[in-house]
């Protein structure tokens, strides 16, 4: 197992660090979606990949749950550590709970287990992304070069493991677009619907790209506002 | 608004469309996803995307309330209709509630929200995939040709939605395995841990594909076990 | 306390009970609103009223818990009470548990408690409102006439508790309209805006009645349509 | 929309803002409340009064998540800042997240549905009380201009809808304190009962008011107290 | 890894065993709980046992989840199996999911840890109790030989467990009622409150035993009533 | 009832004291706990000592309800106040809200019901023991005489219950590693299985003690581990 040291216990930085400990993208979530995933994989070659991945992710939760004791120790016996996470000082004695930065209790909620393999495929590839850019927050608040190197590590892994998830998924030679078994309704499928329609904020002026122009795509004003404005005005 | 129109209540088969209603993958799960990336993003063109769809999305939460308080309607009167949710019949009079078919509340822990554009793009991608593999489960338990309509008609949808999503990633021209700031470091992202061990099951023999071979992949024995064997046979 | 006696047990009623036991509108969440409610009281006779109530709802949580528990009972050895609700066969072993009728943990989400004291009185008002019908429904699936007279004593002091709470907030001699001290907006707090857009079902069709007609209402079309008419039509 | 404009951005205050985005009285509570009881509502009149309500509701969603992110923003790259709320800063990149201002996420078990039209408008009244006060208490921690017109406006609409659900339920010209279809126990019904006990504290000394006193009240000390009472002393 | 087999699936069986996959008493339970509190131990002895339990659960945790998901597979394609536990069928696809027998996600407040070595040993000892009378009810329920072994070895472990955190606990060398630092208030802690009153159902009548008689147990007459009986009669 | 009494109110120590008003091993949990375990308990001996800890804890919840309210009454009005917990602040108005110090709404899924007398037990014996350390804590970081009074008493009273559950468990003069009915299998229930491999922190080493040297144990490297290794080495 990687070892974990750092120099002075920073409570509050702990106390952030649970993100990644019992927070919704982190190392318990990761461990669990592709553990049961690989359970209910009937693919040997991709469930073994699902499993690998899984077990890799459950001994990252011990290094972020290690390194998260660590700075949240003094919490224990120190009043300004205990405010920063009375739970963890109260009810925890400084060690460490599974819940995230706000005490929130982990919950199997944060799961995407779906039993069809590409789809779960692709919601590992978000879930990575997720877990590379908390990593990325939480060193930008971070100055110890143990608690830095740590990281660095641990966020590596989850660029590995969104390559991975990626080329399986290629692999799997399905197209892009295609998901289980029933067709979408053709003409249906090719209608973006022009449907928002603030304007108090930048950007919810109405807009064109590659999503909704050209490509096939037909334009579609809402047909609620359609209706609407044909009896209203 | 999409009109609905059923034949024969099915209070069992109204229950499971409540997956789509107030369950993990349902329509106001990807309402509000959609909606507060939106509101965080500060990108005007997608955000007028994130906008349009989230919008398009809650309007399909009323056609699939719509719907599944049709088939569960029977339920305030009728005992065995009470017995397939006893929540609906009890609490609820046999109206529709903000849970899943097996009486969770909805909760914000399902949402995926990180305020990372392309981030936020992947975890929509996969969420629409989600949301297409479980309207097409709910069509495959229909027999009902009105319901049966509304249930296409959504699930065409999704992949609408999911296309959109798709070429809005792509046209921010970022490289696929480059997320946010800092790099992964080189090496340790190239090796691919062969970390599980069970047998028991078909499929958790070690497996190779190109998620692990080629390209630049270094397989490696997972450490923890490299050095267990080490020090005890 | 009230005596329970019931005839045959009935493993599925007995779950449907589980509603006033542990559920949303049930015994505990008002017997914890009203002493919570209590406990945070400045007005020496109204807390006494809210605890004298609290602690009568707490007295009927062990009623109710008796009464299920009666009914439910045989799902410790029999299969199809069992499939009644596996929660108390398999973890509880045929006792109660604080759980709805579809097995959901009872959470202090359900409360309503604003330390304010006109406000949590309409919130008390409408709680009980919420109880009485839910009896009321539990009844009409009930044939036992011993657990009808329980239910029907319970029933009945909801009744009691929703006159008591309306008394006491009459006799504070507010204005039902002010809420705390802030007034509001003049002008703006007499417009009823017309925001609802759909007519895919009876009843979205525009309405008008005294809530927002007469008595200085004035009737505004949603303004974000008006602009949005204005733009594109 | 409303268009939002802030002064300098208070990240601790807009972490307080969340309690009107994502928490229990906030703006997704009243929009879904309104909009489901709506679904399940078969009066055409206030179907369409609760879909007026519940589309205004998810307008100020949008209203006040702006606000909030507006405040928060700098907790994506001020350590001060992302202790208000880390869970905004490290997972959330300083945009909004459907949670309260402690960080739990949103749940359905905040709402108040029953599909009892009259019951339905009694939560609905309380509700609207509730989110006032809210908005006034949010207020009086505030002095930044722009932040304040608009709480003021939105404090100003849930007085509208107080007055409107109030005349709403008046129209429908029911007694106050009949619910549903089954009579109260008469006799029973006019008890109140004396339960509470303790001294410990100013105000629960026993009390009376015309909450228990006059118009048919009967009062009774506890029962279990006279027994136990008449048994050990 | 234990190698499961099984007969004929039962799908309702599968769902009850899911509250041994994904249930408050759960192998993810124990797995998580003995773990955490290794990762906080500071004993070194100590923290390995509750290392190796809490791995040898992880394992645990695969062979139930694969035996549930043998069970529960018919669900994807069967309609009544699909009935028997919706969420499976629908958002699953017959596959399992990190959930209780009423689905229920598994959460960590489930886990009771303290930081506190000896405290933590006893929730172990009752938690591996809580375990080992589950599983007896699964088996009871249960007829399938292969399905039966399985269970026969999980129910055995806990068995196991319980006597190692036994000895543990005893190995310590602590008094059995000395908790942390600060003693109990002498005189106070050896008198019983005699403070429940109801006698409705049989056992409630005051009873004496070891726990209220002798060995220096002073019983009161519950303070709060002597003090209400004084007053009023 | 115990009258409470502080000096300079603390909102800060009055968050932590929530932990003990509605967090997961505080006085709400235990009532709920031990009154419910009576409810279903068919011993009338014991099931009257359930009930009479039961309700003692409930006068607990009110005794730590109230000492919380008076330290975090400030919090209405003042700002550092209202930041120490903005949800008391805010939505509570400075009263106290059944959440734990970190927000989180109490839930059952805290409680250990099982229906199994001896098993009841042994989880209260572990709940007391949590109850003790926890106000052991709150006590270190508290210097109001008053405060202390209180908190003093209430965990003094945490020892005499455990005294009380330890006796009646002992009294049922059961053998302490048989739990219902069906034996663990010979041979099996007898071996330690040395699961864990980390070394990365003092005392994952491999260690011995009573747990699993002497008495009938059999100490047996990991099965899956054996099997890897000779495999692969």
């Amino acid at each position: 197992m990687y070892t974990v040291r750092i120099g002075e216990p920073d409570p509050r930085f702990g106390n952030m660090l649970l993100e990644q400990f019992g927070g919704a993208n982190g190392e318990l979530a990761a461990a669990m979606q592709y553990s049961i995933q690989g359970i209910n994989c009937e693919d040997p070659a991709r469930k073994d990949l699902l499993m690998d991945i899984g077990t890799e992710e459950l001994s990252h939760l011990e290094v972020i749950g290690t390194l998260a004791r660590m700075h949240l120790n003094p919490s224990k016996t120190n009043r300004a550590g205990a405010e920063a996470d009375p739970l963890i000082a109260i009810a925890g004695g400084g060690g460490v709970a599974l819940v995230n930065s706000m005490g929130d209790a982990w919950t199997a909620d944060y799961l995407k287990i779906t039993g069809e393999l590409d789809v779960d495929l692709r919601s590992n590839i978000a879930a990575e992304a997720r877990a590379k850019i908390v990593y990325e927050r939480l060193l930008n608040f971070c100055d110890d070069p143990g608690t830095e190197d740590a990281l660095q590590f641990l966020m590596t892994r989850e660029i590995t493991h969104m390559k991975a998830f990626t080329l399986a998924l290629e692999s799997l030679g399905k197209d892009p677009f295609t998901i289980g078994e029933i067709p979408p309704t053709p003409g249906v499928v090719d209608q973006y619907f022009n449907d928002s329609t603030g304007e108090g904020d930048d950007g919810e002026r109405d807009a064109t790209g590659p999503w909704n122009q050209g490509s096939g795509w037909k334009m579609v004003d809402s047909p609620a506002f359609q209706e609407l404005a044909r009896k209203r005005f």
